[in-house]
């Protein structure tokens, strides 16, 4: 069942180490399959190294498990809410990737100051505001998913061209259209995180870069007028 | 003599260079047999790559050496003041790993800023007051354990929830049941002490974050109610 | 055609992630052979590990490809820009390494503080001016070209004594005899522009360094009097 | 000649890039032998990973070349000059290990903040004075050699209780017993360059530690009463 998409989560869930973007177990990926509308996710708390295919757990998307041995990722509930209210997105990370969960301990948006954060993110990555004590004492995670799509919802933002977001005072959600390619945007969040922090140090009262720059670099990698790569 | 344990503590010692928690000899790891009242400790100065089970040194709860040739660690007396006045915890670790000891030479308590820290410390981690000079020149590595101690119970925070410390001036201490969670400890203590430095950059006046967070995360992972991992 | 020149080209593109200096694709080089007028460009969008001899392409000074499948890289028409404009460089490099574009995004010159600026540049690393939206909105790699070049013209600058500039809220690029020299400048770069930003929080106010220990240091070891190596 | 000193300063110039302390080329490491007086030093320029022993020059306390065909490492001077004023040191480094680079630039000694520091340099690590145009002007590695020597003479310091040094807007010599104890020095001043320019941030006016605890760290790992090691 789902054998391609597994192969798929899988290598995405073994890339994070690589790229530096987890310590131990604090990250997990998932991606779905629109059309019978089940998710593959990381089982919750397994090393890495010892990670195989047989691991995986398949959970439909109100989070039942349909298939798989394992306790899924405790954060399930999150991913499969921000599947439900972001229609064209195909794959999801979270991490405690450094920089990034720094700005989500600072509460704070990334601004957008350049144009390597402007080639994937269009405009600030925004941070979702405190959770009250009702939705942190209730359906935790799933509460985690209901303030993501809030934020993007007040902010007008469209996910598919802001593809993360850091959630107040825990970290970083990435996605894209597969799960590799939400693998490769939390990377650039990351890499955007530590310029960011330290362009406000260099210059503490920074203004975000140009629209239009950032309209350009954007737009040159995205969209029907994009010219960048093969 | 205690084989399994020296395994462990070998095992754990010989990880340190790769968490990236150690520069040299700059670290060790003991733990403890309980029932025997033994602990097994890395010795002074030997470099972890020429380090083997016949260099690690079996000692009781007074500091006798009952097993092996070489000396124990300097940091030994530091260590077995924890044991005995920890009763729960299984393995120590004491590194100079960089950003546990920048807060430990800023003589500052790492503060409790979100989900990544709360996961493993159920609040602040706390500094140790300066040594006095009496202290510093009696028994040193005794009373650095006795300052330690006096630290946890003026603050009423129970080892077992907060399973690390920062010694003043000094470096960072974790501990955990076994060895290997010891280091496991220490590696996340470290993580937090970077994180939490780099967010007092971004907000100065920073906050502790909110105490419920606090709670759902350290008990979503620990006690009767835990839910995390398998 | 080009076959050596080619090799060169394409060591130096692959030496890239083994400096640190790229994330995924963010990095090109070029080199030039001055009597055909021609230029050998890494292509568009293509990753390191995959690339080989046959995805490089063949342009000329105008623009023109003349061998090669792929597209070359989007930032060629800034390459080209820079090979016009200054007739004694032999090699380009553009990447948004990480503390080099820190500056780039402070939109600031990176300060001559030490030897190991003054032993490659000789004073600061410019910075250039924000673009105008014309020039945005127009060709646009081709302006990003221009506006580096008016920026060495205006302080009177000497590309070939100081190989690399910052362009404002985007990176660096930097240059050199050959296409490895461009990639050692670019490594300088980074290096320095991380030494700078930190010697800044030591002491915002600091000063540029002497001007004698400036001219001492490049002078030994560029023009007629150098005395540095075999 | 001096064949077992050749192997260690070779084997002592190999270890720096693994140290992190070097980019390039820029570091070199010598060694003397006391009964002859002769010194073996790294070539000029050359790479650290087509280095062999033949590579190696032999030069006297004047610098006079006594063997190989290379030219010695331009900073030769420096060395001698400080082997003729130090006695007791038996191997020199010199890097722009990026730390210590840092506070070299800044201009400032670095403070002693913490047992790390006390446990190798015994008090605090100085920063030589501005050089005076005629000293740059003139035979200037032979004048940075003195304007050491001046530093540690005035501050009535000596060289084997604080076995490193910062040139002003340059970097960090170190030195030793041996090569090797040199290098392994010149790690721990990179290490405690980092920790005490993070400590600074976090508490802006830091004081320098208690100067008790830095005896006791100090002497329990150099002098009669050293009680640390095997």
């Amino acid at each position: 069942m789902l054998s391609e998409l597994k192969q798929q989560v899988l290598a995405a869930n073994l890339s994070l180490p690589g790229y530096g973007l987890v310590t131990f177990t604090w990250g997990n990926v998932s991606a779905i399959d629109r059309q019978q509308g089940l998710v593959v996710i990381k089982p919750s708390g397994i090393a890495y190294e010892e990670m195989t295919l047989k691991d995986l757990v398949v959970v439909d998307l109100d989070g039942v498990v349909r298939e798989g041995q394992r306790k899924p990722s405790s954060d399930t509930d999150t991913h499969l809410a921000l599947y439900r209210a972001f229609p064209h997105i195909g794959g999801i990370v979270h991490t405690h990737s450094r920089n990034a969960t720094i700005w989500a301990q600072a509460g704070q948006a990334i601004p957008a100051l350049g144009t390597t954060h402007a080639d994937y993110f269009y405009g600030d990555i925004p941070c979702t505001r405190p959770m009250s004590e009702s939705e942190i004492a209730g359906d935790y995670e799933r509460e985690t998913g209901q303030v993501i799509i809030e934020t993007f919802q007040r902010a007008g933002c469209d996910p598919q061209q802001v593809p993360g977001v850091l959630v107040y005072s825990h970290g970083p959600f990435a996605w894209g259209k597969t799960a590799a390619d939400a693998v490769h945007n939390a990377v650039v969040l990351e890499e955007v995180a530590a310029m960011a922090m330290a362009t406000r140090q260099l210059v503490p009262a920074i203004s975000p870069m140009q629209p239009t720059l950032l309209d350009k670099h954007f737009l040159r990698k995205h969209g029907k007028n994009a010219y960048y790569g093969q």
